[in-house]
């Protein structure tokens, strides 16, 4: 009986052939909590009376939320995760000295690998997909019996097959793609199934672009998004390996089977396919920019970062976008990188220049303004457009602001006319 | 009858001899409002019913506390100043599209001038008498009148003589002269008064350490501090004026006479002095170093930034000092430059390469942590080392936090032993 790659990576991990449905008690290749999420597990690990990790190597800390902390609130929160890695001695942990959203700092740094099975207390933990990996977001308490035992139970999940066909056309990115999928699923249509990205536009997309795709599964409520390993991913690991001093461990290549089952097969053509900008107040409520109107919503705020669209290709297409042009008079641009490296090889592109020239301010990395935390909050009334991945209400600030999903490029040239705008109006 | 600098900037302003004590209605050339201050300067000035300002070009608007919104409040507060900067057209407003600590921003762009009369709602508007101008700190109110009519009531304040001596030694800077001299006048020994920073340490002194200098005068109670003009200043202006396309008004140039009366002089042996450290919880509370507890006390978090010490020299030398080190684990450290051009400059010089390399986090400019506005609070308990003004109880943050204030050279040594270290140590 065919399998997925999502039932494959199970059925290695746990040691035998299993299948969509099956309760599974797996073991646990990473192990991820944040300045938010951690201390309730460091909770309920030390309530517990427990002392030692099942596997420190496996667990990661990213402070990344709230740090260098917002308020007094944010700091006590960030001692708790600071003592635990101390204490610990935990190889993996990353505050204002590595900065990075976890999600991108995470493959960045060789932790997530193809094949693994990797949880986190935060809900994009679905990103690492991209690579090749089972990865999910669950609750502190799951993330603590993960610290405890270094595994934990899941439900194989069902796989649904996103099938996209043709090369993507000039500003449009894995963001469109995605939120095309969740266009057509709805926020709720592939609850606790996999999400499984294949075709012919697999080959055009970059790690970014899957990273973004993979980061907004759960946007669609997919238990995880994944793509399969290829040569875009063989680079992707090889230059991560060079920098890192190698990998956390051998990549574990898994495809799925041709008589896989599926519980649906959805096809995207990619090649025709244009930017897609998610109006308020749900990522699934998305608008071809063509089908959308442009030019008369007004935005206060650009912001373009987070763990689904902080990457150094989004920094280059704003970069491009933004050369020699000025930030509109009524709108600030904000750009949040998602790790110190990203900022950096952005700084050596020049792009930083550029768009500081324009009129943007670029942030260190944070979740900051994505989940209106910090750094770029939202006003009564007020409207952004932005590269995030969720845009509910009062998502990024106060309940009477709007949202509107989008990717770097359309966020780039509305900051330059003030309103939202087509890029291929450019 | 001889004159101070400060006399002499009020005689011209007011078009004839004036001295300490007299009350004047003097012109202002430069009004000054952030995004904290100027939301209630702008209610004053539309519940009077007024609808234009007296001198649009002598007034600007920095949104630098609270920018890009740490919360909705925050965001809330900043749109009142955006809508009025809107409304009126005003030339100087900036926020996110030119980034900037105002009294690090205004000078760089040539908009505060020697022999200027400028108030700001905002303690430390002092550190414009670097330039040779009087700066001041106003309540919002008084800003309003500023708005109004282009000027305000002054008692011409009298002068304190600092006398310095000496070429300073290594890693002792513009902070640690400051404070050896709040360290002997106590917080409030020159209210009201002018200090007068004169002697031939003067010639030694850059630019960034008289505004430094200047620009914690207030915390000795001074009305301003003042530096006369010189070559270092003549330098400086002619820079700043390639830069901006010009400066926004002619150099009014002004010596003290021999003969003009002061209520005090303090004699200080710069040649002699040691870096200085103030403990908690007043900035008067000053030790030279050798003096001081040091390699004992534990810090948490290390800060260099702030309209204080958030400039070039400030983030040389950290970099110098941090070129090939590590920031000890158990300790953040976080630098906040003064401007976007700030952050620019340390990028090109290899500055933000080598703090990050070290440890370091770089935020975009702000006041940010100084004041425990955010990006950097301190939790209960906490030990800071800063190059900021304040070390007051919670000035960063929880009341039981601790504020060691020092330079950069201080600040940026102790990042690396994690304790209060001596940078001569090394």
């Amino acid at each position: 009986m065919g399998q997925t790659i999502t039932e494959k990576i199970f059925s290695e991990h746990v040691g035998k052939e299993v299948h969509a449905g099956e309760i599974v008690r797996s073991p646990i290749d990473m192990v991820i909590g944040n300045d938010i999420t951690t201390p309730i597990s460091i909770k309920a690990f030390e309530d517990g009376g427990f002392e030692k990790l099942a596997n420190p190597e496996g667990f990661a800390i990213v402070l990344d939320h709230f740090i260098p902390a917002k308020d007094i609130a944010s700091a006590n929160q960030a001692k708790i995760s600071r003592d635990f890695a101390y204490k610990h001695d935990l190889k993996y942990f990353f505050d204002e000295k590595d900065m990075g959203i976890e999600h991108a700092l995470l493959p960045e740094k060789g932790l997530v690998l193809p094949g693994d099975v990797i949880i986190g207390a935060d809900s994009h933990t679905c990103t690492h997909g991209g690579l090749g990996a089972f990865s999910t977001g669950m609750g502190s308490t799951d993330i603590s019996f993960g610290m405890i035992t270094g595994g934990n139970w899941f439900k194989v999940p069902e796989s649904i097959k996103v099938v996209m066909s043709g090369k993507p056309g000039e500003y449009v990115s894995g963001k469109d793609i995605i939120l095309e999928v969740i266009r057509i699923l709805g926020v709720d249509g592939a609850l606790y199934q996999a999400l499984e990205f294949t075709g012919d536009t697999v080959p055009h997309l970059s790690m970014d672009d899957r990273f973004s795709i993979c980061n907004m599964a759960i946007e669609a409520g997919a238990k995880n998004g994944i793509f399969a390993y290829d040569e875009v991913t063989e680079e992707f690991l090889k230059k991560t390996a060079e920098l890192n001093d190698g990998l956390r461990a051998e990549p574990k290549i898994h495809y799925s089977d041709e008589d896989a089952t599926y519980t649906r097969i959805i096809e995207i053509d990619v090649a025709s396919l244009e930017p897609v900008i998610a109006y308020p107040f749900l990522p699934d409520n998305g608008h071809p920019v063509s089908q959308a109107v442009v030019d008369e919503i007004r935005v206060d705020q650009v912001f373009i970062g987070s763990c689904t669209n902080g990457r150094l290709s989004d920094f280059k297409v704003a970069a491009e976008i933004l050369d020699g042009k000025r930030v509109a008079r009524h709108v600030r641009l904000i750009l949040t990188p998602g790790t110190q490296k990203i900022l950096r090889d952005a700084t050596k592109a020049g792009y930083i220049d550029t768009l500081i020239d324009a009129g943007a301010v670029v942030s260190n990395p944070t979740c900051g303004a994505c989940l209106g935390g910090y750094m770029g909050i939202l006003g009564d009334d007020e409207v952004c457009i932005s590269t995030t991945n969720r845009n509910f209400v009062g998502r990024m600030g106060s309940r009477s602001s709007k949202i509107y999903l989008a990717n770097s490029a359309v966020a780039a040239v509305s900051a330059i006319s003030g309103y939202i705008t087509d890029p291929r109006s450019l």
